[in-house]
């Protein structure tokens, strides 16, 4: 555990989330608390604000503002999503990082993002350490799609699942007024993994929520759907279905790519004007059903929406931040920082360390025994999982009747 | 002020909003208070409950149940969209509601809605008095949508104007993550009137909002939305767009109804799959620019979004529904209850009582001068208007980090 003196390195990279600005809070105010970290950086956009020596002096920010950041969505820094090549095969980038590093001395790097960006942080880590440039490491997780491996679960789902779940509540309030038939169909975002869409099995376990979740782990047979929504509407006249941007048949092919099928038999369905994939499902069961059919997209408000976030997600993210920082400082490098459930009934989140070698690029998916035999919905372990991550309420304090975020002075670090 | 004594009667019809369940919880805790007010029910489905005898005897609700509606979004009797005919053309219904009102021995109406619901209302009022019925008729307003005349403002409009700000502020943020260009269209809701579109003006004022806001008061001009964009894209790399989903072409003819034009035009413009107006103007956008560009629909969030309704919205609407009981029970009728808003610098909202014959299928749209000159945004006058609406957050109790909405036994009234 030698003593490092040097100064450190911030950057956000890939999709924000309501809580990347609080581990970027973690961050820096833990790393300007060390004595040894001399100087600290935040990268505009990322490992691209490193390489075009784009940084600024996070000294200089008023704390206020830096507190601030745990309530503010989105990447106060900027972020970037830029893949390093390999090494082997092209240094260039590394020159200049290393270069970079050298010039201001930098000795800590703290890379804050998903999957691809624990490649580029494994990727500068291996760098350094062939180069013998001493400097520690240390990945922070990020993801609101929740499907970094070896963790237990990532900063930014707990909020963003209970956006959906709190949303999906309100949409089915709103779903039922009329006495007339109406099924809804709520597209969620997660290309592969379908931990956001599982979410709101959150507002069918209140009572309040889809009658039946697709996610893209089961393949998605359109028959099936047409059957199961059928059959819900002809019972209940009312059907709520949650769908993963993601799901795809049996053969691989995207849902959302049947639109375009959709849109040349134009004829027959009606409507050429199709959208994505909650429109495209819309105008397969009006057809079908004859129904009242709606179609909504949380879009990006699910990974934005910072006044409705977990204050559990927000308090881990920020310690995740903190943590990279402390065991750097300790000594450690070359280690993304993650969550580990500790045991026994309370919910307790511990954190351990993972090679960035192990991590990287790896993606963990939901479980297939969490999701309901038929493919339709989520189990009650999926429900005790997710549950402890949605707890308490962050707020932003709020000027005007309106949440106040952030504001950084984002002073350039001299060159 | 003749003493009354009969049963009282509630319905809630058009489209919901995240705070008509607090009117419904004026009208019926006030309701229960009144000693002359013998029964207290809620109709179900609003006039068609009343035609068809199908009401609740709210007495058997928990007082906990009927404070949770002050923070339950959506309509939870169910509300109704139906149209009652003139009584000189047809009188069937009206003969109808008569028959049942003599048999519960119903002395006083309650009906919460928007214009159509008012004209509904009115039509009742005057049939009552024509056959000589004893019966004291009020009408509660509420729509998101603002357009109700002679009222300051809607109970509805604040909730959902914050949910559109705050979501917009939260969207600002998302969109300029990265140092590439993007182009952000919001499609916010109102047909006719751009109150709601209007709101996002409040995000510009916090200096987190839309660059260009277009209100259906102002015919659109498509080339020059596309100059304005693109001007604003050139400058800055980032552009946010919110636009009425009401907006209209000189002619009157929808911008949504652009759609389908342009998915004859499909090789030209590369996509046959266009969804609403915000994908539709995306589309044409992103030909002109050759931006990345992203539609984004608040959809139903906006008027359900009970999460982030605004306290004050929530109190005023309470006190509509309480006021109208209180004026019926003192021996007022054929009256809405209207707000007023009082002198001074701080902001005050009284009750006025405005003849339900005026208020009736009447529409209230944004003022002109309210609107820049370049009909692209909002002037001062707006933000002073709008923000004391948006003051003070609602917030349901919360379970398992969930809101616990009211859930009503509904127990149908004897027969």
């Amino acid at each position: 555990m030698s003593r490092l003196e040097g100064a450190c390195i911030f950057g956000q990279s890939g999709g924000p989330t309501s809580v990347i600005n609080a581990s970027a809070a973690g961050v820096i105010q833990e790393a300007l608390k060390q004595d040894c970290i001399t100087a600290v950086y935040g990268a505009a956009h990322g490992i691209k604000g490193i390489l075009e020596e784009n940084f600024f002096d996070m000294s200089k920010e008023d704390s206020y503002e830096l507190d601030l950041l745990k309530t503010t969505p989105s990447s106060a820094l900027g972020s970037v999503r830029y893949k390093l090549k390999n090494a082997d095969e092209d240094e260039t980038d590394y020159k200049r990082l290393l270069e970079v590093f050298k010039k201001y001395n930098i000795r800590y790097f703290f890379y804050n993002g998903g999957n691809d960006s624990m490649d580029t942080c494994n990727k500068v880590s291996k760098y350094m350490q062939k180069v013998g440039y001493e400097c520690r490491v240390m990945g922070v997780p990020k993801t609101i799609d929740n499907d970094l491996w070896g963790t237990d679960h990532c900063p930014g789902y707990g909020s963003a699942a209970k956006y959906i779940a709190t949303s999906t509540m309100e949409v089915y309030h709103d779903a039922r007024v009329y006495d007339t038939g109406m099924i809804t169909i709520l597209e969620i975002m997660g290309r592969n993994a379908g931990w956001l869409t599982a979410a709101s099995a959150l507002a069918s376990y209140k009572g309040n929520g889809p009658d039946l979740i697709y996610l893209p782990e089961v393949p998605f047979d359109l028959d099936k759907f047409i059957e199961d929504t059928t059959r819900i509407y002809k019972q209940n006249g009312k059907v709520i279905v949650a769908v993963s941007e993601g799901i795809k048949d049996k053969d691989g092919k995207y849902i959302s790519e049947y639109g375009s099928d959709l849109a040349k038999t134009k004829d027959s369905f009606g409507h050429a004007q199709l959208g994505g994939l909650a429109s495209t499902l819309a105008n397969i069961v009006k057809e079908k059903t004859g129904a009242k059919v709606r179609g909504i997209e949380f879009s990006l408000l699910q990974r934005c929406a910072a006044h409705v976030a977990s204050l559990t997600d927000v308090n881990e993210a920020y310690l995740a931040g903190q943590s990279a920082v402390k065991y750097a400082v300790e000594g450690k490098t070359d280690y993304m920082v993650a969550f580990e459930r500790g045991e026994g009934p309370e919910y307790k989140c511990n954190i351990k360390l993972l090679n960035l070698s192990e991590v990287a690029n790896t993606e963990k998916k939901v479980p297939l025994e969490w999701i309901k035999p038929d493919g339709t919905g989520l189990t009650q372990d999926f429900i005790n999982y997710a549950l402890p991550l949605i707890q308490g309420e962050s707020k932003s304090p709020i000027e005007d009747g309106l949440p106040r975020f952030a504001k950084l002075k984002k002073v350039l670090a001299k060159k």
